[in-house]
């Protein structure tokens, strides 16, 4: 089997797109980091996602973002809680890390290029994360002709890097849809930016609200022990 | 001033970028990495040149290449010793660390988005390491443009971004005699791959004779203390 490199969070998108690297036949190699997150709960689904899924290998690589500061993900800001979608969509969210898909890719392309794959599998969404520059086709297309060009294979002659972002144009009900056909037990992931100290998804952040509205409109029960009092 | 920011190894190029960017008018926002070098020589020599140089800021951020092996500055491999110079530009140097300036390069990136910096500067040198993909100007190039499509910056509007390789068609003797033109003190730089203990450069590594070269062909003596058995 052809060797590739699954970004996985731990979270929703990530555990699908690791689905779908399996569906296509490859080795995979997951890829989770630990970048001061404040929950390290999302390392653990990380673990029990890479375990049920059959990675060929999972690691962890500790970077430091909070060095430079700026995001609500790493650094002590208020999460907001209990948004509508149009207005998580119509901006770029405080949950922003700067250059967070870029750094995570770069980490991606080293393994790649030790390991001699030329496939990176990423599970951003260009819907509901609108307001990610990042997410956008464009940047993956320009990641994609960098990394080509960044590494003793597109020296060589290789083939070219391609990163495959099966989820990109797909609704969260797509996701979840696609996940459940190929075998993800989404009870093993986690998305909440804001957990209880046991773990607990709060059910109203931004990333709560989009998992549960996606469960609901593709007419499915979340699996997650969201409170009684989430909106 | 506007800032920049700068990646800062603590060897002569990158002293001599940062140098360029001071002179270029940029409130320099120094960056280096513990990656897991052998020798924390390196940083040390990072923090002198930042303090020289007047740097407006530097940041160390811990990254951790190890975790995918692959390289002789960060994994256990013999560092090749008394090259021609030839032989090291003829192939990629097994010195090569996986996707190494692209990771360097997107976590500059991080950080000027924080900053509202839209310039960074690089010592890359297509000259003496036309072996590294990742030195080539059309690799900057494309990063340029993936960076800019990444961005917060990006999508509104703003400064593209702009990656500054003030090196990177200059011979090693052409950048020391712009270096000192800058006040560069490159007694306080560190080249050396393979150290003794105490910091002494053994004088016989591609980098030690790469650099001993530049000052060499420039009729200048390399203030550094190398040992007498060195080549």
């Amino acid at each position: 089997m052809k060797p590739a490199v699954c970004l996985l969070s731990g979270g929703l998108d990530s555990a699908t797109t690791l689905a779908c690297a399996r569906r296509d036949g490859f080795a995979c190699h997951a890829l989770s980091f630990d970048y001061g997150q404040r929950h390290r709960v999302e390392l653990e689904a990380a673990a029990r996602v890479a375990r049920a899924l059959g990675a060929a290998a999972h690691r962890t690589a500790v970077i430091d973002l909070r060095v430079f500061g700026g995001s609500a993900l790493t650094a002590d800001i208020h999460v907001p809680k209990g948004r509508q979608t149009a207005e998580m969509a119509a901006e770029i969210p405080i949950t922003y890390v700067p250059a967070r898909n870029t750094i995570f890719l770069s980490f991606a392309l080293a393994w790649a290029e030790v390991l001699g794959a030329s496939d990176i599998y990423l599970g951003v969404n260009a819907v509901d994360y609108s307001g990610y520059p990042d997410c956008r086709p464009e940047y993956i297309a320009a990641f994609e002709r960098m990394a080509t060009l960044a590494t003793r294979a597109g020296v060589e002659g290789h083939l070219p890097l391609r990163i495959h972002t099966p989820l990109i144009t797909l609704t969260k009900a797509d996701i979840i849809r696609l996940g459940l056909s190929l075998g993800v037990d989404y009870s093993l992931t986690h998305s909440c930016y804001d957990p209880s100290p046991g773990g607990q998804p709060c059910g109203a952040c931004d990333s709560c609200l989009l998992r549960r509205a996606g469960f609901a409109a593709a007419g499915l029960e979340d699996p997650l022990p969201y409170p009684p009092e989430a909106p």
